[in-house]
């Protein structure tokens, strides 16, 4: 026994520790504790796989990796016998095809994970009718097991709500990222074709671990380089490692592509020669990448050029270019943050004000792709009026995974709540129960396509979100896309059972730390409606003071409408009226005494001394909200300094320190809107509240040069000595 | 016995395989073959360590874990006893004291390690005057045992032969990296100083295991923003991280900063204000960081502000910042890399016009920092001819790790082999033997100051450099700069041990393909002297035919000077007397008949039909040249591919990747140049060397956008389809 443990000892040396990093995300596949392996042991003791595919070897190495890491023991693959996990499509496997599951209704990506019986032996069967199904079963299979679930009578059915389940990289070809707080872009195109970088697979392996089936690589304000023959090589080489994993590459165009890339005088959708040419480039795509997804579109929004340039409407641009991939299978998402510097129309109206009157303009592969606001990826915003409006449209639903307006990487704020929030929300376009979730899953009025597109928070931090906590957004974007009834609060206790531990004092402790978050930056930034306040391009730190931007609704003062007499933006019919582009209920609600405190700055003006449901004034209100929101990031510092029996020092300590200045600048976010209100409210603090300790002119003095994710717009001002 | 492989088997499994991807570099600690760790275990059992300091302290945890991990064993902390290595200072130790060891030469760094005997025990003693020289020694201790030398009878005796080793990291504030080929800055100041990157401490730990004691930490076009007050905490708080590491913080000051930051009306040297803000300026750095090292300045160079906007020497500019840091013991670093689109002067005269005159009048606290030629680290450069030239001056080496002109990640270039041939170069000033080494280490001339400084290779690429084998550069840098008569074959015979294996098989067949690949870049880039014959601004690729830069000197044909005649920039006294600037001896051979072969073309305008020492013409020498270099990259190939059974499969295969890369860009090199040069020399390929497979129009309109490193200046052109 002796001579055991020193061996044991020795042996365990043998390899150094490997630091918990965060790389290996929610595929960690450690060792689980003896008792649970020896639970799991004997229903997974090997591997059998019929068929051989690229998708269906992934899905076997990926069983491999896992199954031998988790239980602590070599698991291969092998023949039928007791404990097999049996993978495969009635196609490609007898064994599968013998058994008649019962797969029809789970189309294309479906998966079937059942315990049966096979030959006399007791078997998990993972079964779909694609092997792209078999891989996603299999992670699904690993995951009831990192979750501690029950993996022995199993019969589990399971097929994705929503068809499109993408990213969209906004990674410019220099590798910079707009609004990215993860480090560079992953993708190293100066090496591609030539070098692939193995994270690419790595990549590829989380995506499809949650469901994630296409990404497209480049930054919608889209450099027309990328479409060009060079990068076009190098595309090919990318797609071609992401293919087994079932993800498609679509990219960014640029609407004046036939200009600058075909030479042609105009890019006008109305163009013979325009046509043609995308035609012609487009074929030529997919002469490389037969299985290419298509395009994403930024057009006539922020500088972009686009049809409006030649007095085309928006679906007479997309539809040029939806021509052209049809024959192909390709998809346009044309996406719909659009507003202009010329049209003094409520800057939140004005994306529906375009596209409602082009319903059932548009082809049938093309997406109007809708934030889930009509502002920008606010802490908080209602759901974007145009979700319920255009039911002859294909709409596919944006969010963002990265953090622009949520602090950015040193923010915890766990986004599955803010998904579940929008998904939920219903707006009534077909009387109650018309949420979001089955507009965008083409339930309501019935369409067949269906998309869900979250802005990555990927880069080459080694992380690969610059914080642990991010990890869950993009775990959660993806899990929600596959299943739009899944929970935030299941989300997070699967992802931080894969991620750190399923020891329940840790779990359900972080769970409720990580819903509280969400609310808490809505309280510490912009409260009870309040949105875009923003300091200048880089969206790090308040602003609300700010007027000198030359677009006015870029302003933060445009937008909270701080005056002698009150707060908040009147969107009712006395003002902008954007609360009538809401079906009428919801709009008679947001026009009206009965608005949710939540929405209220929003849609209406309200007077500094007005009395809130709470009794107090809507200043004491708002005070309390800011402070509100301070301790409840107090209290999830706490609640993660006691975590550090349960967590790495590494990945405890990064988050323990950005807990920290998550503290800090929650604590700045309320004092510098405080200072700057109070000068419009003239009321005093309410009792127990501290003043901001500094006056106004101190924040508005606050500077940082080059905050990353805007390196674009990072001309900094004058140094401060 | 079943069991115990069982155990064994499982244990192993445990912990998952460790991937090795470079980020370890060579401090890796892998365990040793078992009859390795057999010998060395009696030799270190335990370590101590009397006194206690933050480098004692660094110095005992790298044993710990070096000694560890090598011989697969806890090896920590304890008292005397057989094989205890025993670690420290006279003053801190009384073990030490009583040994009485003859520390007195080695000077504050240099170290001691001496088998011997304690109490009646056999120890390895490791003692220094300093802790950082027991740190130093440590390091020491582990490379004998990393690299399978005898560990026992042990009497070695180490000081730095150069006072001042540093690193130069050319980062912009907003992490991009002017001519950085390895991801983003490491310095992520945003998160600074609540967040300290644990990858700083590596850093730290790799700089000091060879030698490096101080990093300046932005680049050299300098960023004002760096002096201040926001930055200077978050340079503190990085100061604080690496002390005990003996690395010193320095900065790149932007010689205007009394107007940008100062709000003064001028920067003049001479204007008291100037000097007084300066004074004061420094002085609240050294509050903040009191071993705060210096500044590194580029003045009046490449657009630059400098002492010539004032009519003022470069020494002026120097001296007035050296006044203000000398009371500190700071030290600058001003450097001579200037040359002036004003100034018709053949460019390689410049700074040896400008700084030889005011040799004598800089401040014994200046380094006047020369880089190795007088052009911009080409592939080869003849010796600055200011070296051996500026006597009463304080000249520092500066030589680049990072590999602007030499195919930047995926061109496996060995510099050491490039910084010997500079050391070892002899200027003949004080007659022969008055090499390049004695003149920095100041034996020549008596100095007592010495430096050398290295241009950065480090990013946040997971392997630090891009590529593993750019590793070696900055290994092979500090350890040239602790000990300028180590050879490149050593060097990188350590380092390969090190960082792979030292199984002699793979060693004996690497180290000549490392010091191959010098020569190869010289022959297959810019062969028999030619220079500086890169595409624009990325200086990626070839472009021996561009002539249209503003600046006439940065042009290649500026340099090649291609003709009907001839080839080559005729530096003799009938041309720009360039050569005059050398020694009599030197500038004798470079102006004449007997010049080498490979200076030929710097100095000499040569006739293509001209009769080489081969008996080829220069036409047929610098093609054979070109496909000589081409060829030995082949052989690398070969070589490397044979290695697959050496090395782990992720690094294994990222190196041959970069190979083919190589190879292919090799080819592009030659194809492209003799494509250009033969529409002067209009002579005929030799027997057995193919024509480039294409015409001059078609190398000429290669075009690649956003290559990495030039971020500022990489303004794309149109595409091209």
């Amino acid at each position: 026994m002796t001579r055991f443990f020193a061996v044991a000892f020795l042996l365990l040396l043998a390899v150094p520790a490997r630091a918990e990093d965060g790389y290996d995300l929610w595929l960690r596949y450690r060792p689980m504790e003896a008792n649970a392996q020896a639970q799991y042991r004997p229903l997974a003791t090997a591997i059998v796989s019929e068929g051989t595919s690229p998708s269906l070897n992934a899905a076997r190495d990926e069983l491999t990796r896992g199954l031998s890491g988790l239980l602590d023991r070599p698991v291969g693959t092998g023949a039928v016998a007791e404990g097999a996990v049996v993978i495969g499509t009635p196609a490609n496997s007898p064994l599968i095809a013998g058994l008649k599951l019962p797969l029809a209704k789970l189309g294309k990506e479906g998966y079937l994970i059942r315990s049966t019986s096979l030959n006399g032996h007791a078997v998990t069967v993972i079964a779909s009718n694609s092997d792209i199904g078999v891989l996603y079963g299999s992670f699904a299979f690993l995951r009831l097991i990192q979750t501690c679930q029950p993996a022995d009578r199993l019969d589990i059915a399971s097929a994705p709500r929503i068809k499109l389940r993408l990213l969209n990289h906004w990674d410019n070809l220099d590798r910079t990222i707009e609004r990215g707080y993860a480090g560079q872009s992953i993708f190293d195109w100066q090496k591609m074709p030539d070098y692939m970088d193995p994270r690419y697979t790595v990549m590829a392996r989380a995506n499809a671990s949650v469901g994630i089936n296409g990404i497209s690589v480049n930054n919608v304000s889209a450099d027309v380089w990328m479409l060009s023959s060079l990068y076009m090589d190098k595309l090919a080489a990318l797609a071609d490692v992401l293919r087994p994993y079932g993800i498609r590459v679509y990219v960014a165009a640029r609407f004046s592509a036939p200009i600058e890339l075909g030479k042609l005088k105009t890019a006008d959708p109305a163009d013979p020669q325009v046509a043609a040419w995308w035609k012609k480039e487009i074929d030529g795509i997919y002469r490389r990448i037969p299985d290419f997804g298509g395009f994403v579109v930024k057009a006539n929004s922020e500088g972009q050029p686009g049809p409006r340039d030649y007095n085309r409407t928006q679906a007479e641009g997309a539809n040029v270019i939806a021509d052209a991939l049809a024959p192909h299978g390709g998809i346009v998402f044309w996406r719909a943050f659009v507003y202009s510097e010329k049209d003094p129309t409520d800057r939140a109206k004005q994306a529906y004000n375009e596209f409602k009157p082009l319903d059932g303009k548009f082809r049938d592969n093309v997406f109007v792709q809708t934030k889930n606001g009509a502002i920008d990826f606010q802490p908080r915003e209602p759901v974007h009026p145009m979700f319920g409006a255009m039911p002859k449209t294909n709409l596919a639903l944006e969010v963002q995974l990265t953090k622009e307006y949520l602090g950015q990487t040193t923010h915890l704020v766990y986004l599955p709540v803010l998904f579940k929030e929008v998904l939920d929300w219903d707006t009534m376009a077909k009387g109650k129960g018309s949420t979001v979730a089955k507009v965008i899953d083409g339930s309501l009025e019935g369409h067949d396509q269906s998309a869900m597109v979250g802005v990555s928070n990927i880069g080459v931090d080694r992380n690969w979100t610059g914080a642990q906590f991010s990890q869950a957004d993009w775990y959660g974007f993806g899990r929600l896309a596959w299943d739009l009834d899944a929970s935030a609060e299941q989300i997070a206790r699967e992802w931080l059972g894969m991620t750190f531990t399923n020891d329940p004092v840790f779990v359900n402790q972080i769970v409720p730390m990580m819903i509280a978050s969400r609310e808490a930056v809505v309280d510490y930034m912009t409260p009870l409606g309040l949105h875009h306040q923003f300091a200048s391009s880089h969206h790090y730190g308040p602003g609300p003071w700010v007027s000198d931007l030359p677009r006015p609704e870029q302003n933060p003062v445009y937008f909270n409408r701080a005056d002698a007499k009150g707060l908040g933006f009147d969107r009712t019919p006395s003002g902008s009226g954007a609360t009538s582009q809401y079906a009428p209920p919801i709009a008679r609600l947001f026009a009206g005494s009965d608005i949710p405190d939540r929405d209220l700055l929003w849609f209406q003006h309200i007077a500094w001394d007005h009395k809130m449901r709470s009794g107090r004034s809507l200043w004491d209100e708002l005070i309390v909200h800011y402070d509100t929101g301070i301790a409840t990031v107090r209290q999830m510092r706490r609640t993660w300094a006691a975590m550090k029996p349960y967590v790495d020092d590494e990945r405890w300590s990064q988050t323990a320190a950005f807990l920290a200045i998550q503290e800090k600048e929650a604590q700045w976010w309320r004092d510098a809107c405080i200072a700057y209100f109070q000068t419009f409210s003239r009321m005093p603090m309410p009792a127990g509240h501290a003043p901001p300790p500094h006056d106004l002119a101190y924040y508005r003095a606050i500077y940082f040069p080059y905050v990353p994710g805007a390196a674009s717009r990072n001309k900094p001002k004058d140094p401060v000595e």
